[in-house]
């Protein structure tokens, strides 16, 4: 009867430890199903969850990183692909200094490691765009939001200052990054590890979503 | 004898489906580990492989997702904060023929699914906008280039089609959806599944790439 008893223990053990499995395995197969599902709910959760990062740790930003935020950059959609983009990577510590003092929104230059300006060059301009504006502006626009979205992706954070088409910035970005009269510097984004946790703005506005004619 | 091998037989196959149990949840472990590299991963390969999609198929776009869109859209940065965009959702299939003729490059808006304007109202412009330009091209292309991403990252695709600053288009876009005078179209997305593999462009182009001052 022993046996009787441990051939009953051991099939029941069996049986759990099979449907356990079994259980794992259509979960693993639901995770299968979506797993496109996953990967975007990556890619969105990044979008949602990006803020602008005005305060870094010390850490550098290494090559590889930089250049995977460049990359980011580049792969914006251009009109008529003209990619208008010139990108200049600003480290040099006393350029920092100069940039924090560029406008009221800019201190925290003096501290990011990573600083990217992201300028139009007029040799790829669209025939319609002017120094004054054009799709150039919305290029290097769609840019540099894939540049804050990779940073943020990456584990860093940051912020996009503003520079055209305020003219005594563009000025002044011009004078400090002695560019040619051919570029002309849209912002500058500084870039880093966070100093500590961020908080994410809420903007969802249903009421800003209007459906085929206004009445 | 005969219980002793069906024991035997139990506790093996117990032992084997054990064994396979604890290796699934190890797998699942070392998935757990890496979940923010391949979150980042996923953010990134999202940002690198979007590209212009201009063929769609049928497939409807259901209400959820294209709130996920907008919620994408406006979860971008803005200048001070203003948020200056306002959102047209165009679902009208007499709308759409109409916009397939807004330009050379729109003839795709016919078939889309789903088609998005996103305009700025001048009531929430900064200091300095002007109809003619300022941040809110800016800020309503970064919009812009968040819900093309996350629409690849859900699986359809989008495209991009200038509307400002080419004044004949505004006052076409103007005259076909009845915007009031306070609002300006920047542009009108399509969007929708594929109807067919996709490729992506290669925009890389580390000789745009400039460090620190120019000589």
């Amino acid at each position: 009867m022993k046996k009787n008893w441990l051939i009953i223990l051991l099939a029941a053990a069996l049986v759990t430890v099979s449907a356990r499995l079994a259980y794992e395995h259509n979960s693993a197969d639901a995770g299968d199903d979506s797993t496109e599902a996953s990967a975007s709910a990556d890619a969105l959760e990044c979008i949602m969850t990006r803020y602008s990062l005005r305060s870094y740790s010390p850490q550098k930003v290494n090559d590889s990183i930089t250049e995977k935020i460049l990359r980011a950059g580049m792969a914006a959609p251009t009109a008529v692909n003209k990619q208008p983009w010139e990108m200049v990577v600003i480290t040099d510590w006393a350029l920092k200094d100069s940039l924090a003092n560029l406008s009221r929104g800019t201190s925290m230059m003096k501290d990011a490691p990573l600083i990217i300006s992201v300028c139009a060059n007029t040799n790829r301009f669209l025939e319609g765009d002017t120094p004054q504006g054009g799709y150039w502006v919305q290029d290097c626009s769609a840019a540099t939001e894939n540049m804050l979205l990779a940073a943020h992706a990456l584990g860093l954070g940051g912020v996009w200052c503003g520079v055209f088409p305020v003219q005594e910035r563009v000025d002044r970005m011009r004078a400090l990054l002695n560019l040619p009269d051919t570029l002309i510097p849209l912002n500058v984004i500084a870039f880093g590890y966070p100093a500590g946790p961020g908080s994410v703005k809420e903007r969802w506005a249903p009421g800003r979503v209007h459906y085929n004619r206004f009445k």
